[in-house]
């Protein structure tokens, strides 16, 4: 059985792209403020950008926001990704950013809904309530997790930040951020190849440190574009030896752009220039 | 403004209870396993137990389970509550059970979809994103939210149970578990009377230390009954000073029983006894 990260890789390979293209319809940038609205517009940014697309990435918030209707839309866009795999020869992988986080018979619901419900290939989840409530996810081999690792709000620091104390091999005392913690367990769970984490793209220097205590994993990195992190910065901090493990979401830095195709074409082009750029100088 | 507390505390002097009747349409225990039939086994469990709740807590996993005919229902079972609300002339607060958990633009999405497009008086969330998460859901003064602290399955000690490192106000160092971190922080954040905690009743030590560091707040505090918490050692350990300050929440315990408003009732009588004794005793 093939896991979601051989897919995933497959789909890297394609498309040439480490590109994850959010679809995330703002009420605020819809023709219509409706669930319509927000079909029309993921339908478009889909079939446009599919080409440069290694991932989709559909925001479960932004369509609960319009109800069952909503819902509605959320697996029709869903599907239009499969489609559109279909018609370029190539799966790509649809994570739904859903950030769950639930235990027992609940989070086993929560894993119908996303995987067969509505036909994802991957969820983001929490990682608060421990690897049980990861498991029933995990327990589909060909689907994947991203855990919350290290986000790139200012609140990112109330918790992720707080200096957890351990003992080292030798039983002297250490001290390592939570986030640290999370990506060395994510790493330690990761027996079936399907769990990545969420790291921002905004400080170079956590991606960094999350990269070193979690050296195998894909890392979801948002934050290029809109929330002005650097690519450059980003990817030299966060890829894997290998030159992959990095999927980099933008949603508005492709979707408010006058041509949507070229402006993803760019970012991955800008991202095929820097990797070649570092595999030179390795 | 009346805030979400000052509703609750209200439905639990007109009810007399602090029991929070858990709307989870399992699967297994539904007489069709689709979203008519989680429609039909909610809305006979609101009807039969709405004179004893202090609240009802439809857990979304089990309706989005569903997809769009699940979301619809959810709605509809919320509205339920509202009109057995206005038949007993007595406010039930509806407490979305989700564990959501994203930042700004997509935190307020979920508070639309929780508060405006469902219904819902409050919601649960993760508190690992931090407290900016959390400030879309708290701009709605009447509503509520409940932050995950300590829960009660076996891979809460994964997260929760880690020791961070901290400074003393006299600045010798000292260790708090992590969940206890979050409930300080819970307490501190809560300066508009809208932010509880989500705290399992199977250990009631942790539920203690829980109080000591959080003496304001509402606790909802899942595990008594299915999951064999002690309802004795459960409310001693939890409630505040003033008697209140704790919600039961109950599912299958009630749903399962071949009287639901008996076993309700039962319940409800067992909470007001031992509250009874404890403050006779005090």
């Amino acid at each position: 059985m093939e896991s979601f990260f051989t897919f995933l890789e497959k789909r890297v390979a394609d498309s040439s792209s480490l590109l994850c293209i959010g679809l995330d319809p703002h009420v605020s940038d819809l023709k219509t403020p409706t669930a319509d609205g927000a079909r029309a517009f993921c339908l478009e940014l889909v079939r446009k950008t599919a080409r440069y697309a290694a991932a989709f990435k559909p925001n479960a918030a932004f369509f609960e926001q319009f109800g069952a209707a909503g819902w509605t839309v959320l697996r029709e866009v869903i599907d239009a990704v499969h489609e559109e795999s279909q018609r370029l020869g190539s799966l790509i992988p649809v994570i739904l950013d859903a950030k769950r986080g639930d235990i027992a018979s609940s989070a086993e619901a929560y894993a119908r809904s996303a995987f067969s419900a509505l036909g994802a290939h991957a969820i983001t989840l929490s990682p608060y309530l421990g690897k049980d409530s990861i498991a029933p996810f995990l327990a589909v081999p060909e689907k994947g997790v991203f855990l919350l690792c290290k986000t790139s709000n200012p609140g990112a620091s109330d918790l992720q930040d707080l200096n957890v104390a351990g003992t080292r091999p030798d039983g002297s005392r250490a001290e390592s951020p939570l986030y640290l913690v999370v990506a060395r367990l994510a790493q330690s769970w990761n027996t079936g190849n399907n769990i990545g984490l969420v790291v921002g793209a905004t400080q170079p220097e956590a991606l960094a440190l999350a990269r070193a205590a979690a050296p195998g994993l894909w890392f979801l990195a948002p934050g290029v574009g809109a929330q002005g992190g650097d690519l450059g910065a980003a990817l030299n901090a966060g890829l894997r030896h290998d030159g992959k493990g990095m999927l980099l979401p933008v949603s508005r830095g492709i979707s408010r752009a006058a041509d949507p195709a070229a402006a993803a074409a760019k970012l991955r082009d800008e991202i095929i220039t820097i990797k070649y750029q570092r595999e030179h100088r390795e």
